[in-house]
């Protein structure tokens, strides 16, 4: 009987999930709503269990190793969902153990940039590497760090929050809270932001004129930078420059062999890699140069936040499974 | 027979050395040259290996488990010394290696912040502690960076270079070829510097005004500022400010349980601690306030580096001992 474990990415409009052998193959995958009808956490519970044995009994023959969850503000250490602003429950969720109880297999949740790292390391482009770092850009800046070969998730259950490093204390508002965060410069709406701070600037025309703030997405800006727009092109070198100087000071805390950039502005290639690496090469101790890589995501374009929650078990069962041998 | 380490903290001047018992008694102590007449390596190996020996004579009967080695560019993965700057021996030393020859037991050679976070850890205030960070504060600034019980290395081995995080990428000139590193501000030089900086720009009468540069120290910037002189209490504030400023960065990378700092600067008490804490709190992102404790370290005005390197080997042991049990 295959051993397979189930993935669940907890977003705060749709939840999806996905059956994954241990070679990362999704066997199955489909999703449903986050949002019941009175936003009761036990109505959607009950939902996702169904939709989960549904899948699980479409495979045929299987024996359920584990499920893992990526959730915005899951916490690895509590098993819990804790005042996620963006998903529609309120207060702790002891998720874990209803799971536990539901399908009587272990339960991993951690948040979703700590489950893209530990599926870099189980399925992607981290394979064998012991010290790495993720960084997902998405509406927000995200990270996963990883050393000696285990995801950090400090002592509060909340590190990696690299998108939290100040980049200017008098600069952009953050929803955190502060003031000039990496992410209010370096993610899809950092650059959004880039975009209109750059038109205000400037006279360049620039096809970026024509668009709303609300209409605009990083691929718009993309398009325009390879079509030669110069501020869009002007766009991408401010937030690399940003990115590669912020993660200079990133890399000399846990010297990793590798830091991946996963999700949405990565998508946009050279125009974002170029000059985060040479920003980061220019800034970094010099004891560092050409050691670290800046790479893209192995999981990009593929169920990636799938592979990233169910690898949250296959790593939990093998590193008991070497301890205990 | 007693089981006892090793400790052997390698400076620029002189090499002092401890035979050291698990509870941390530092049984007896000793100091060598780290000058021989020709700067050479071997010379100064056989001198320091018959100083060991004289040692452990003295002790009485005893098992040997192991030498631990804190040192300038100390290498753990190699076992190395690899071109420090600040130690008499050019190129690569093989340290480790001649030690097993020598003695027969394991080496484990690390820089002397590393060692000092593992001795925090095994005799020190982190005791019981999975996830810390040790802040050095001498010449420079060092660190040694602790997560899931275990001492970040890194890829190759260079991690925790928190002191060359940039606070002003056009500020002052580092050691390291860069500029504005955050050593440049906060150890026993930085904050050299801020006083002649604060004397430069204020007209403030001070006693730091009689004293030459070459002549500071830290200890007379405490002690003018103990006594009220306005502009050495400037001094710790600045100081205090940029270290709070940047931990509250690196806080967010790792979600420490507590920062401890250790050495010169930070016998200062609340003058460097209270502006410290402050400016951490005021800047770190709001879900980490309150959370993370900036502590002194608990080997203070012990023989801190021996007990650093010794603990090397009681945490080497205990580790293998873990896996293997």
């Amino acid at each position: 009987m295959k051993a397979v474990t189930v993935g669940i990415d907890i977003g705060g409009t749709s939840t999806k999930f996905g059956v994954v052998d241990r070679e990362g193959n999704v066997l199955t995958q489909g999703s449903i709503s986050s949002k019941t009808h009175d936003d009761s956490f036990d109505a959607f519970f009950d939902d996702m269990s169904a939709a989960i044995r549904q899948a699980l009994s479409e495979i045929g023959p299987a024996h359920l190793l584990g499920i893992g969850v990526g959730a915005a503000n899951g916490n690895y250490y509590h098993g819990t969902i804790e005042h996620a602003i963006n998903l529609p429950w309120k207060g702790i969720i002891p998720l874990a153990d209803m799971v536990k109880k539901e399908f009587d297999v272990p339960c991993i949740v951690t948040n979703d940039a700590n489950a893209a790292a530990v599926g870099e390391m189980v399925f992607g482009a981290a394979k064998g590497m012991k010290d790495f770092i993720v960084i997902t850009l998405g509406t927000g800046l995200g990270s996963g760090i990883v050393c000696n070969g285990h995801l950090v998730n400090g002592k509060h259950g909340i590190a990696g929050e690299v998108g939290h490093t100040s980049v200017n204390p008098a600069g952009r508002y953050c929803n955190c809270g502060k003031r000039g965060c990496l992410e209010t410069y370096v993610s899809a709406t950092g650059i959004k932001r880039t975009v209109y701070k750059l038109l205000a600037d400037h006279l360049e025309d620039s096809v970026l004129r024509e668009i709303s703030y609300e209409s605009l997405d990083t691929k718009m800006i993309t398009d325009a930078a390879l079509k030669g727009d110069v501020v869009a092109k002007a766009c991408f070198d401010y937030s690399g420059r940003i990115l590669g100087m912020k993660l200079a000071e990133t890399a000399v805390h846990t010297d990793p062999e590798a830091i991946f950039l996963f999700g949405g502005l990565s998508l946009a290639g050279d125009l974002i890699f170029k000059p985060t690496i040479y920003h980061m090469e220019e800034n970094i101790m010099p004891i560092f140069k050409g050691k670290i890589k800046i790479l893209p995501s192995g999981l990009q374009n593929q169920a990636a936040s799938i592979l990233g929650a169910s690898s949250l078990v296959w790593d939990f069962l093998e590193k008991k499974s070497a301890v205990a041998n």
